[in-house]
């Protein structure tokens, strides 16, 4: 605590300056002390070292680097107290001259666009035109560009957005939320470290650059022969009422659910997908924190209002069972009764024998170190089994294989499970034959919709799965590589079928390393060469040996930004390549594509894990602000990035906001 | 614009400095330009006037001084940056060393908080204790004081808060809002100008420093013979559960509810009282631009979609009418089709002759040119008969009676006229016979309620109003004046009477001006003395004429103030006064509730206009600044007053934020 003083005072002193004035006195609000001049001065040229204050005081090494710090926060406070001011200055000019009387008269509006034509199977009004359409000449010059319609606004669709170059497509965005969301800081929000506003961008601010267009409504259906979107828009009265939208490329990036593996009661679960999911688990825990606060609440009542259950130990999980755990520490216990907080636990139920089973060993050691350090329960090999209003049921497999039920009483479940399908998703891979998968829309390593008409649709995301079967490639591969076509495939020919293999789907590369070993291994009878049979074998083994590629938001955006980088060449090539009769046009100007994982990472309550494929990296503080600094680099726009930077701030000054709205 | 460009370019330079890095071009966005290194240098000791830029160019003063401020907009930006970023320093020290591990053990609790006793007229539970009364010494200390209940947590309640001084009494605030809202923002809030949490501080946080109590509960009824307070409570199934918390002194504070004016379908209006009115109001406004962007909106639809409606010409009404102008004028117009702003229309729907009518008449007249420029349609003299889902009603009186109907086509329409009383409030003049007042509890000139035991229960803000009938008091006024007992009132006895007058209700006093004029007036028979009767007609004209307080914020937090110093009187000297047996404790330590006019303001859309009483003030962006800064200093709390800068900065360099959340 000595240093505590020593070092937190300042920022606080200064923060008088700015003319903020400080409260008396709140719990996490410290003596007065060092308010030493020389954290007055101007900051020295940067080569100087600054001096220790002159009052006298013990010489520690450590000390004398607070005392440091502790002088550079003053300056911090100071200059950004000139710095705001000032800056509210510029605000001010700035308003002065941006305060517009811009008049908007006689907007040209295409007649097709007030009066859209009916057609398509279900008769419903195409949209071949939106009403900004011809508002001005840089919206005019896009009229007569491919349209390229995206569904979803997530990291997907913001990676595609961000990569096209403007001026090539006539760019629409259709998403029932109006915003993107940030959101690997949703456990954040979700207990108000940072703010939901800070988490969000406007869809139509993002599309601004491209002078794309945005339509606020959900799709539901999709006429591929017609190239024809069904969207579901509201009207002012909340009726539905259905349109279709044309476009010459599609991209679905609409994410997924959450899977219920058949679990009872899901109903009263959270999910943490969305900003609405965030708010509320807010809400709940404040309200579960107010009732157990209040004087007629049981003894027993309490316990259970105070029982956090998190079902999945996966980075959602564990990240929001972490902060809740902190929201506890440093605010509840200060300004709620503290029987609150000592009646306070947080259970996190995992299906694996380790939470964060994804990352490498040595970080689920770790995490589950800190949580037991916090007394977090960890129930791990359990399975959830019901979900009831008032209590969580499930059972735990002993390493005997003995199964036993347990109960945990409580106002509080958040689901975070694996993914599922949603509506738009089922639909689109209903009406394709030959979409077997059950969790995405398979696509194949173009991203191209596999069964869709090639190149009309794409899909990318949560929503999408790259085809992993090689045997399902048989007979093109056969065909190829077959040369003197006797139906069986010698040594030579199956090197090059290899090579084949490995273009088509690049993720069997890893399982393709010694080409002779396994050539040997399936030719059973030893005739050097592999029957049709044998070789059917040989891809399936194959096949079943690759992973897919997991749902996170590092694939999303590594696939948007491949997308929209072909996007741009097609645009470029399209013309040339038609003229000259080239088919594939995805085949012409990309590669297929490629993940390069780039490591994943999970807050766990004032400390970090980092698993860098083979280098992992954990610890406390530090950790945590490099996990911070990383997000903070991915911020969709300068504006999250303040935002953000002013939220970490405002919670180190004044702790989370309490307020219940 | 040309300034414009010179004056607002450094301050976006130096956000790429603070490593927020610019979007591509949004419109509001400006080419760069004056990045010349004077905006780099240190400030200079304040006394030297800074010089203007080595580079050449015209030597105009308003250029040079706008140069000037650029130049100091830069340094803003620079040292924001450099301030922010060392803050941030600060912030990690302080995170390090605040990241308690407090543990919790074993938390003392009053066996009577967990099963409180049944009891009162419904047998119900009385809470006679709270579940932290006893945790730590300073709550032990706080348990033999007068129990202190404050019923809301609005402008009054939060004056009463901040006034008290810590130890003297046992103060429980009771609300179904965890927190107090800065309601002047509220206009502001509802179109993004500011973020809605910028507005609330959590009620906890300022109770803390009282060592109080706060219960998320309702108040429902009353029970003064035993002192109890019936509370409405909601268990975690969201069922009411009531029960009774005692109390030595009750301060009533839970504001109003809107008069309806009987008007029918009033349901469909929003209202622009809480944080929740200014949210959906928001979802709202965006919800009707965005279904009015869709492109199968009808022409006709569009146009109501994009008419917003304000019934009431008070602040209230004409700030939100502004901040929707505004909105539309720097947001809408740069990222929702053009078509859109277009169609905007704005009406302001006022009973009266003039909107702001409480304000001077050059003001009201200054704010009416305003919207005439901005082409916001005022309606006055007019009166709204029906509110339907689709339009409004209202009814127009000419200069010569004629009385004519119009319809407004809208999906919008906001009801911010006069106030009515909330159902506590409603029960509780419902049980004292002698309230009469229809909109408020009647309360003595030492805000005392009419009716309820002497001191027992207190009601300040909109809730309340100050008794303005003289002639309620003849028979004690009589009684005190008429010294010989002759039942007449000669001119020294009236004299004195004034006086006694002045001391129950000093909202007399004005009225009290000439008393010779005034006797000579009612004294008919001349006589030279006033009979009864006389006397009567004389009372009654005198209250007729007092004009009762404004339910405005200011009268509520100064009658906080008020209520607060007498209660901190009051524990100092309350066992002397009782042991020598005085009764009246409030007329023993204070004077009466006496209000000072500081002059009310108004925004009115990049201008703003202020009354202060004889003098009046209105004017453009200087006046906005004005108006800004007195709210900016009147924040309840460093947190919010900082939140505060930062939205308006965030505001003016990246615009409102337009997700629909």
């Amino acid at each position: 605590m000595y240093q505590l003083t020593r070092v937190c005072k300042p920022s606080r002193a200064r923060l008088v300056h700015l003319g903020i004035g400080i409260r008396p006195p709140l719990p996490r609000h410290l003596p007065s002390r060092l308010l030493s001049t020389n954290a007055l001065e101007p900051p020295k040229p940067s080569s100087s070292r600054p001096q220790i204050p002159t009052e006298p005081l013990p010489r520690s090494r450590l000390l004398s680097r607070i005392l440091l710090v502790a002088k550079y926060t003053g300056l911090a406070a100071l200059s950004s107290t000139f710095g705001i001011l000032l800056l509210g200055a510029g605000i001010f000019i700035h308003d002065a001259f941006t305060y517009t009387n811009k008049d908007v008269h006689r907007v040209p509006v295409l007649p097709l666009a007030l009066h859209p034509e009916q057609g398509g199977p279900k008769n419903l009004p195409i949209v071949r035109a939106l009403v900004d359409d011809v508002e001005d000449d840089e919206a005019k010059k896009l009229l007569d560009k491919p349209k390229l319609v995206i569904v979803g606004g997530g990291w997907g669709a913001i990676s595609v957005l961000q990569t096209l170059s403007p001026g090539d497509w006539h760019v629409t965005v259709v998403s029932p939320e109006t915003f993107t969301t940030f959101t690997p800081l949703l456990p954040s929000a979700a207990v108000g470290t940072v703010q939901v506003r800070t988490l969000v961008e406007p869809l139509r601010k993002i599309v601004a650059r491209l002078r794309g267009h945005f339509v606020d409504a959900k799709a539901v259906d999709l006429v591929m022969s017609e190239r024809l979107l069904e969207l579901e828009t509201l009207t002012s009265t909340g009726n539905p009422k259905n349109v279709y939208l044309p476009y010459d490329k599609l991209i679905i990036a609409c994410g997924s659910t959450s899977s219920t593996h058949g679990i009872q009661g899901l109903k009263h679960c959270f999910q943490l997908k969305t900003i609405s999911d965030a708010q509320a688990i807010r809400r709940r825990i404040l309200d579960n924190f107010e009732t157990a606060s209040l004087p007629i609440t049981t003894p027993e009542e309490r316990k259970r209002l105070l029982s956090f259950v998190v079902c999945g130990g996966g980075p959602t999980g564990v990240e929001t069972a972490a902060e809740i755990y902190d929201f506890c520490q440093e605010d509840i216990v200060n300004y709620y009764p503290k029987i609150c907080r000592e009646e306070v636990s947080i259970h996190v139920i995992q299906s694996r024998e380790h939470i964060l089973n994804t990352y490498s060993e040595a970080i689920s050691k770790y995490a589950e170190e800190k949580f037991r350090r916090d007394s977090v329960d960890l129930v791990t090999s359990a399975r959830v089994s019901a979900v009831h209003p008032d209590h969580v049921v499930y059972t735990v497999r002993a390493p005997d294989g003995t199964i036993t039920t347990h109960e945990i009483p409580t106002n509080f479940v958040l689901w975070s499970t694996g993914i599922a399908m949603n509506p738009f998703t089922r639909r689109v891979s209903a009406l394709l034959p030959n979409q077997v998968h059950k969790k995405a829309i398979e696509v194949d390593a173009h991203l191209r919709v596999k069964g869709a008409p090639l190149g009309d649709v794409y899909a990318i995301g949560d929503c999408a799965t790259i085809e992993t079967s090689v045997v399902s490639h048989l007979l093109e591969l056969v065909d190829e590589a077959d040369k003197n076509k006797d139906g069986k495939i010698d040594f030579e020919e199956f090197d090059f079928m290899v090579a084949r293999i490995k273009h088509r789907i690049p993720m069997a590369e890893s399982q393709l390393q010694k080409v002779r070993t396994l050539f040997d291994l399936y030719d059973s009878d030893a005739d050097n060469s592999l029957s049709l049979n044998e070789l059917c074998k040989l891809l399936e083994e194959i096949g079943n040996n690759i992973t897919a590629l997991p749902a996170t938001a590092q694939v999303a955006s590594q696939q948007g930004k491949y997308l929209g980088k072909k996007l741009n060449q097609l645009a470029k090539k399209r013309e040339v390549l038609e003229a000259n009769g080239i088919h594939d046009l995805d085949e012409a100007v990309s590669k297929t594509f490629r993940y390069t994982h780039l490591g994943s990472l999970a807050y766990i309550g004032n400390a970090a894990v980092f698993d860098l494929g083979n280098l992992s990296f954990m610890g406390g503080l530090a950790a945590m602000y490099a996990w911070r600094s990383i997000y903070w680099s991915e911020q969709v726009s300068a504006r999250t990035r303040f935002l953000l930077m002013m939220d970490w701030i405002i919670r180190g000054v004044w702790g989370r906001d309490l307020s219940r709205l």
